[in-house]
């Protein structure tokens, strides 16, 4: 069993001093909101919430926790589903949320220096003000932070033209947990200057260091962009129907999917109907470019290319009103599923041409075990985001049967190529299926780089790795 | 000083045992190859170079190694430009040469898995074959190998639309210093499944484990490319130019740059004239797409903004002949001004509008120290090959000042912003310039990184790193 110390009223003293006293959130009912984040029904209250205001604060915070042997768990927009901000053994939540600034647009040499705490959808304004742009966009991009999508290295839609995270940041400065600050990085476009400690940050889940700034590149941005729908008559016919485009040579920014519950959820929460909700499947494809022309050539090749795959239609939008009704259904589905009832979800990741197989085999599992798994995601880059859903099954039966059904998923997704997560991270709702998708010694290279950062194991403990046998926290019950 | 064992009879034995008698060179002639990389004029001889056909052959060699204290060096190509692959401390050369294969290439998840002694151009050839594409284009493509590629980061002209080397590796198998193999990331354009290893790895010279296999992306290849050349008259003329074209959206995907010097060196080796090789300064922009209008209509632009920045000319190759000599031209640079006397290469990076700053930073420094410089590279990216030249200059002299020049040059793109080495790594050559580049912090981090790999401390001694004082093989005499 890991043991933290507590954080007494020096400590919490000492806090205040260092992030002044309205900062400081010590006990009370101002601690809900970091006792959770949007995995599923997880609770860990911290002792204390700190919020800094800039790194020389965050050094001072973090040297007062790694003296007194105390967690420390950094915290951007609460927006995670693995549970990375989670406090699993309390005490100091380190929210990054008032470094939120943007210090530099830089717009000769296409870069954005920001601290961690910036919204993304703030950053994706800002620098498509000017013409340039930040591809990342998390479904919750309007909340999650730059630091907090560093932390999980987030993807979204457009990550299969243009890239996670991880394509993006150029150079970091963060805060060991000793109190050290570094930088790694520099303000170009390559760098072979000794290791790659930025890429290594990058989907840590901050269990390495904390980020306190970061520059990352921008591009220019794109003129023209167009949507187009196309109902399906079952799950793998889209599957298969993606496919093709990519074997023709299209190349689209989005291909994100939707099975028909999700949608009909969707439907439900917004209280509004979307265009072919009554069909097994839907397919939202997006294209963009410079060139109006061209990407409405490719629109057209596209749709083309989807009928003949069994497509029952290929519905355009231009732009506006249509365009953002389609978008309004694919962001309104991962809320939606989840208001159905409690649910645990599953963020798979394949070879693309694997997606008719996973489609099949989580659906085919999940009847074998006699749950609900509802799939939506994208589609695209073989990313399927597969919710099971509790509906009224009694609690007992979905406490003791669910950790053997998400195995079951986990075992088939590598058995084709895949992995467990392609974008919301291990954190600590999928610590315990690690050993699914790595091996023993690749565990322990990575446990002995989290010891390498981090000696004393105090910065975001309880995440990523499978807890030994009866050494604390478990996750494997779903939801507590 | 470092300490290592040296290969004995026995090991040499067993070395026969694993990889063949006639697959370890112990001793002889035949040892000479393998004393160098294309890294100035250094000479670090093996005791023994083995070569292994498969994973489980390089496990049994390292194995070996490690339980004896004997230093390992893995080995590419032999085309590296900082002495990455020298054996510093003699040893084991651990030639991966045999391990040519590609094993896979997926046309339906646009992926290669290859062996890391696949030629790099082969791997070109292979893919584009099948109407796909692996950008990373290093000069030395004909004969470097995907597994150094990786090792360094291997960039290119290409770099500066497409990335390098990190942009397209998803997944590698590699064996730890103590033999054991692993693999880490997986066949999928997402991973967020514990921290990015593979990541890790490139860039790391070698130095935290041998990667024996890897699984890299591919894209649709383009289908049209157009070259443009643009004479100057002055280096920061070229510079400032090539920032215009960014500011006015033109996204080429290589933008070279040659000066003078560097020119007249390629004609005098080549035995041919280039055109315009009377001016300062030469660009060659190229641009790609799918769209021969849209590409044609890019590249009128382009000429168009040189022209008005000031370029003499705006010559556009199509295709075929005239494409060739420029980049024959370009591609016989490197050589030829190697090829003038005994010279030291440096790898500077700065952001890319900061070049003209730092095409006048080299030049008055070198003046400052009595040196000559000649400069080429991949403007694009703000990476800039500045190449010393000894020519006549009396050894004591250039083995006593060149050190303080280096410094001098690198403190410059450090606080232009930039780093000391964009695309041939630090490996023996820039060792004792890291404290330029990275803090004490910093550097710390990465020891600990390589300790967590490897303990004993074997694979790939005395790179990167500088030496403690008076620790052994010191690189700052420039040439040994």
């Amino acid at each position: 069993m890991l043991h933290y110390e507590k954080p007494d009223g020096e400590d919490i003293r000492i806090f205040r001093d260092i992030a002044g006293d309205k900062n400081v959130i010590a006990g009370g009912d101002d601690i809900e909101p970091y006792s959770h984040d949007e995995t599923e029904d997880y609770r860990f209250a911290p002792d204390v919430v700190v919020k800094p205001s800039d790194t020389a604060q965050v050094c001072a915070v973090m040297k007062r926790c790694f003296e007194r042997g105390i967690a420390v768990t950094p915290r951007g927009g609460g927006t995670g589903l693995s549970g990375g901000a989670l406090c699993v053994f309390g005490g100091v939540c380190l929210s990054l949320e008032r470094m939120n600034r943007i210090l530099e647009i830089d717009t000769k040499n296409f870069t954005a220096t920001a601290q961690p705490g910036v919204v993304v959808e703030t950053l994706h304004n800002e620098v498509e003000a000017l013409g340039l742009f930040y591809p990342p966009d998390p479904a919750s991009k309007g909340s999650c932070t730059l630091g907090g999508n560093i932390a999980e290295c987030a993807g979204g839609a457009r990550a299969m033209k243009y890239g996670t995270t991880k394509d993006y940041v150029l150079a970091v400065e963060a805060v060991l947990p000793d109190g050290r600050a570094f930088r790694a990085g520099a303000k170009t476009l390559k760098n072979a200057t000794g290791y790659n400690l930025v890429q290594l940050l990058i989907g840590s889940e901050g269990t390495l260091a904390a980020v306190t700034e970061a520059t990352v590149k921008l591009i220019p941005a794109p003129l023209v962009r167009r949507t187009l729908l196309a109902p399906f008559d079952s799950l793998e016919t889209a599957a298969a129907a993606l496919n093709e485009l990519f074997l023709k040579r299209v190349s689209p920014c989005a291909v994100e999917f939707m099975e028909k519950d999700a949608i009909k959820s969707a439907e439900r929460m917004l209280e509004r109907s979307f265009p072919y909700s009554d069909s097994e499947a839907l397919l939202l494809v997006e294209l963009d470019g410079s060139d109006a022309d061209a990407v409405n050539a490719d629109v057209e090749k596209a749709g083309g290319i989807l009928l003949e795959a069994g497509a029952l239609d290929a519905l355009v939008a231009e732009a506006g009103h249509r365009q953002n009704e389609m978008w309004d259904m694919r962001r309104a589905v991962g809320e939606a599923v989840k208001k159905i009832s409690v649910y645990k979800e599953e963020d798979t990741v394949v070879p693309r041409a694997a997606l008719p197989a996973l489609m099949r085999s989580i659906k085919s599992i999940a009847d074998r075990h006699g749950f609900t798994a509802i799939c939506y995601g994208h589609a695209g880059d073989g990313n399927i985001h597969a919710n099971i859903i509790k509906g009224d099954m009694d609690e007992l039966r979905w406490r003791r049967d669910l950790p053997a059904l998400i195995a079951d998923i986990h075992r088939a997704v590598v058995g084709l190529g895949g992995t467990i997560s392609g974008e919301h991270g291990i954190g600590f709702s999928q610590k315990e299926f690690m050993p699914i998708a790595v091996s023993q010694t690749t565990l322990e290279i990575m446990m002995s780089v989290k010891k390498a950062f981090d000696p004393k194991g105090i910065l975001n403990p309880g995440k990523i790795f499978p807890d030994a046998p009866g050494s604390g926290a478990s996750n494997t019950g779903g939801g507590q």
